[in-house]
């Protein structure tokens, strides 16, 4: 297979202009993604296709795998299954377990959480340009960073009812889990925990399923400009610099002009 | 395709039991994981085949795709570009740009770093038990902090000399990259940061080379304990915790006893 690739020569140079002009500058990030765009992104081909699916069918399989496979691969499983059945192919030999690693943030570190390696993997293997692929994740970011979650209600509970929700703020796990802790007094090791992650789980499949339903309709659009973080911030970052920070959150410029 | 699974019924039971045991102790990590092993672990099933690879032929190729494809893509190149030609079968179908939306910790948003990401795919495909998969993860995640990269030193130069090595401390990307533009002095949109990047994509490549070769000869056992993080500090978590709640870290009976 060969991937359809653009020069990039220009990429480097165009960004490392950029991050002079933009330094200590507040921008529009939309502006500079829809450049960076141009000059970065390239399509490439891929065999994995997909079909249409239901959003509830793929959130109930993701909760209910959740509970034996945990984030990532409940995630791949909900994709991959239906999958399987509905468009064949190369999924039918996809091991839905191949990104189980990422649980709780990479083996429990509390990295990225786990629901989106799973997501952008699938997303990955599906869409067939990088600029695609990047938009829905960095669409789906922010869905899990702004969104409070869990709001998916499974028709059969698995470990037990859960009404608390939260705003992660970020899409870092222990970050995310650990303000729903806090908000709702529960344990790391609780059944309300794990029950919390699951249904987590299937909100983040059932999002991601309505961005590639879009897609293979040709409507999807991403909402956020790709690497507004690098130019509002300098650095690959969020918006939630003060939660580790404090009230001493470097300024942009400190990034981009550091003795250059 | 099936994945054999154990029944995990017990599971939840084992960790909700074991974190009121655990809380406020300092615990002997190996202890809970090598317990936590035989009601987790299961295998499955794949047809993503391994060969033994040369570390340094993996690590070029990873360090000369990073400045096309960034972090996670390099990776896969990596692997997948010479298990294409000596392994064939699946990995001739599998797209490399399939986890590129992982750069920068997802699309830039500075969260796990995109090597990572990628290692942990391909060791995720070809490996058949999920605490295989998961300890080479957990020790990649050790690598990755404790260790002062980049090391790799390419025979062909792409874009500029470089001798700063740091410590992470972690595998987030924000903290990996500010770390060492602070040691630098160089900024993010710089040659020497992508430099950096591309070598320690590199250097986590040829590590997981190491461990995936000593697997395919039977000889990998996993350096470090699973879930220690979640055992020392009843959340998924890493070892640097004062490096965002400086002197205000929970102790870990808060997350194992909260409301309970």
């Amino acid at each position: 297979m060969q991937e359809k690739q653009e020069d990039d020569v220009s990429r480097r140079s165009f960004l490392s202009n950029t991050g002079k002009i933009l330094a200590g500058v507040a921008v529009a990030s939309s502006v500079f993604a829809s450049q960076e765009k141009n000059v970065s992104a390239y399509g490439y081909e891929t065999g994995f296709k997909y079909v249409k699916l239901d959003p509830e069918e793929v959130g109930r399989i993701t909760y209910e795998n959740y509970f034996k496979r945990w984030c990532a691969s409940s995630v791949m499983a909900g994709f991959v299954e239906p999958l399987r059945a509905k468009a064949g192919g190369l999924w039918k030999d996809f091991p839905i377990d191949a990104m189980r690693w990422a649980h709780g943030g990479m083996a429990g570190w509390g990295a990225l959480c786990g629901t989106l390696v799973g997501a952008g993997t699938v997303i990955g293997l599906v869409t067939n340009e990088t600029d695609v692929s990047e938009g829905m994740a960095n669409d789906l970011a922010f869905y899990y960073s702004n969104t409070e979650l869990p709001s998916y209600q499974p028709k059969k509970i698995i470990k037990t009812k859960l009404e608390q929700m939260t705003l992660a703020t970020t899409p870092v796990c222990h970050i995310s889990v650990g303000r729903w802790m806090r908000a709702s007094g529960k344990a790391f090791l609780s059944d309300e925990r794990a029950e919390r992650c699951a249904r987590l789980a299937a909100n983040i499949a059932m999002e991601t399923t309505h961005m590639l339903n879009n897609w293979k309709d040709g409507k999807f659009k991403a909402k956020h400009a790709l690497l507004f973080n690098v130019a509002a911030n300098g650095i690959t970052s969020q918006n939630n610099c003060a939660d580790c920070h404090g009230h001493s959150v470097p300024p942009a410029e400190t990034y981009t002009t550091l003795k250059e």
